[in-house]
């Protein structure tokens, strides 16, 4: 078995470590009873450090971390010492002192996961829940589990993400792990506003038009566009325009292949950046990626703490 | 045994189902032991989502939870993916995807609860932690435990409600319960500005006078009364006026049976609806109620999940 | 073995019980395996109530109430019936109705401790987690245990507290303790802004000058100084003046003995009231404070509930 100490960047994985890690996910999916696992981490300490909201992520972390017999600390950020003026770093080297030895973060600061990980203890582990418009591993990897249970394979798929491509992590990471898993024929689809750096998706191409984007697509990651951003953005994009254009809708669903899958990483904008049809529609995976998530984020704590 | 799916409205129960709910708390209350049923609800997951807050139904909620051995996740609704526009009923199907099975929901939205139990999955369970002015049936259920223990049955009993009826999840739900376990006597007394809309009330009489109303009762339920709402009533009722008038004070306690029973659902506001020494009186079952109100959430989640 | 009820002031510990409390912090500190406490608080119910904000406080004490196995309940006082007008004592009793036997509570309220522990029920525990200025008594207890692993006994110790000393409760239950365990020698060192009131510390004496007060220290305890104070305080105290001549330097450490400890309650403001160095430094046991912080809050639950 491997051994990860972090987990911050799908890139940083190699493809035997991400196949391990969806072949135990499958097995935490298939396992007929729960006593196999359930004091697999007993006695450890995990803490969670949320710096912005989220609901589905933490919870499902929790599930996870619970589900193994670990104990959870989940520290309020709001409450907590940061409104005193110490360091993120000083709070988890308290939380080390503690006998916590392994911190799931979520933080919108570019420049917070590099230092720490030099900075912690040799037996302290730290993973991204996520990290600004960077990287949301976990994401990355369940997202790549939903792929795999639908596909059997990543080699010969298309893959289509569409939405607010620029600041969407969820991209980022799904991008890193395809190209380990040797998907080469991935097209992100926006308008102009929501295009990224390409140079941070070496392996994708850029479509602006979803009509031509979509057609014989295996698999649709939609992506949330926030409504403000449509709205305050310089070429004066209408939400109407917008939904009109780049929404999901059963049309456009109809340039894909008929098997396609449609996923996304939640919550969703119903009615903006995806029709409620194709949301729970018989090809959306949605809610069995939510399925995965715990089951990777089992899979994932297993790895790196047991 | 019966098996419960949801539980919103204390008028969707029989007779019998109420019973096997009060026995059961009862049972819990008298169990000499707790190995008996820490390993009820072993590996069930539950979700608390609160709306509106609370910190004793909440806690005795999550108190009920534990001694069963159940998971809980405790979904802090302000940093929750309702900040980010998803429904409440995407939040629950993604919790569901994450293998929870009950969601204990308190809400101010009237129309959230009808419309949820048909879109959710046929495994999944909703209890109403409270629904704004309408209904609050663990409460109504743990005030019958109390008003049982203390007088037998329900029969013969008068039974008085006395506070701000009009905003009062607690009084309608103790009256539809009530009305199943046959007491007939049951007087609504407050002023003219809190008088209910009588119709939800239909078994129950309105009385404005105190000192008719109190005489010969058995039981008298005072209602917490928000300063704010006599304040604010258009007739200038004054805060003073409301606790000489209907503050039950040891004067109005003696208009009533000798043994008598004094209950308040809480939180208390000491000297507007009860005096001090009514609150800690003998015939006082106040902190019965919360005592009760563990047991009786522990009998409605094991008819529920187990 | 001694039983505690409360823990408010360790001023009414006598000198036994202090060094019981030392010896099984240390017990559980070199403890092979977890096996042997993890369940000897199962099924007891502990309450917090943190009324200020806290990360390190509130994060050990749930440590150490899972490590034991008991259950714990978090009240998040934002949310709570408090906000309802209901008294901190009506919300106890409501949660030592539903079966809690302890409360763990920090309060700026100086008057809240006194009477509470007189109203609340014979089998019921209340435990300071931090008293406005007045009082941390399992902080002083786990400077007390840090001070004597480091140097074996109090007696003959020079002990240094340095920094606001008027608003610190560390401070007043570290002398507190100090005093009980008879180390003579306690010098506070704070600029004239934030000397104490010395009747509050009749065993210790004052210096304003820190080249005199630290020479021959054998332990040194910084403490945090708030900006804000240092900047609104009458006599135009600057910052930069500030940390000039009362950061705990290099050069300052030096004045001390060669092995003298230096100690922190954290959170540490970098920079202020002590340097980087020095915080890091090989005479910092500001973690093992932190570690010893756990094994102590075991202690105390321990003695109070078993």
């Amino acid at each position: 078995m491997i051994q990860l100490k972090n987990l911050l960047y799908l890139k940083d994985l190699r493809k035997d470590e991400i196949n391990q890690l969806l072949d135990l996910s499958d097995h935490y999916l298939n396992s007929k009873s729960s006593h196999e696992f359930e004091n697999l981490l007993k006695n450890q300490s995990i803490a969670s450090l949320f710096f912005e909201p989220s609901t589905r992520t933490s919870a499902s972390f929790q599930v996870a971390a619970k589900r193994l017999g670990a104990e959870t600390i989940i520290i309020d950020e709001k409450k907590s010492s940061a409104t005193k003026g110490e360091t993120v770093l000083d709070t988890i080297r308290n939380l080390e002192a503690m006998g916590v030895r392994a911190f799931i973060i979520r933080t919108g600061d570019k420049d917070l996961f590099r230092p720490l990980i030099n900075d912690v203890g040799p037996d302290t582990h730290i993973i991204s829940a996520g990290e600004s418009s960077i990287s949301h591993p976990t994401q990355g990897l369940l997202d790549l589990l939903t792929i795999r249970q639908a596909k059997g394979a990543f080699e010969d798929l298309k893959v289509i993400i569409m939405g607010d491509i620029s600041h969407s992590r969820v991209a980022r990471s799904l991008v890193e792990g395809l190209d380990i898993m040797n998907t080469r024929n991935i097209t992100l689809i926006s308008p102009e506003e929501f295009k990224p750096e390409m140079s941070f998706f070496p392996s994708a191409s850029y479509e602006e038009d979803p009509n031509k984007g979509l057609s014989d697509a295996d698999v649709i990651v939609t992506l949330r566009v926030q409504k403000e951003r449509i709205e305050s953005s310089e070429s004066n994009l209408s939400l109407e325009q917008y939904s009109d254009e780049y929404q999901l809708s059963e049309d456009k669903l109809e340039l894909c292949k008929p098997d396609a899958i449609v996923m996304h990483p939640g919550p969703i904008n119903r009615g903006i950046e995806i029709s409620d049809r194709v949301a729970d529609g018989k090809q959306s995976v949605i809610l069995k990626q939510v399925e995965n998530g715990v089951a990777m984020r089992m899979a994932v704590l297993t790895q790196i703490l047991n």
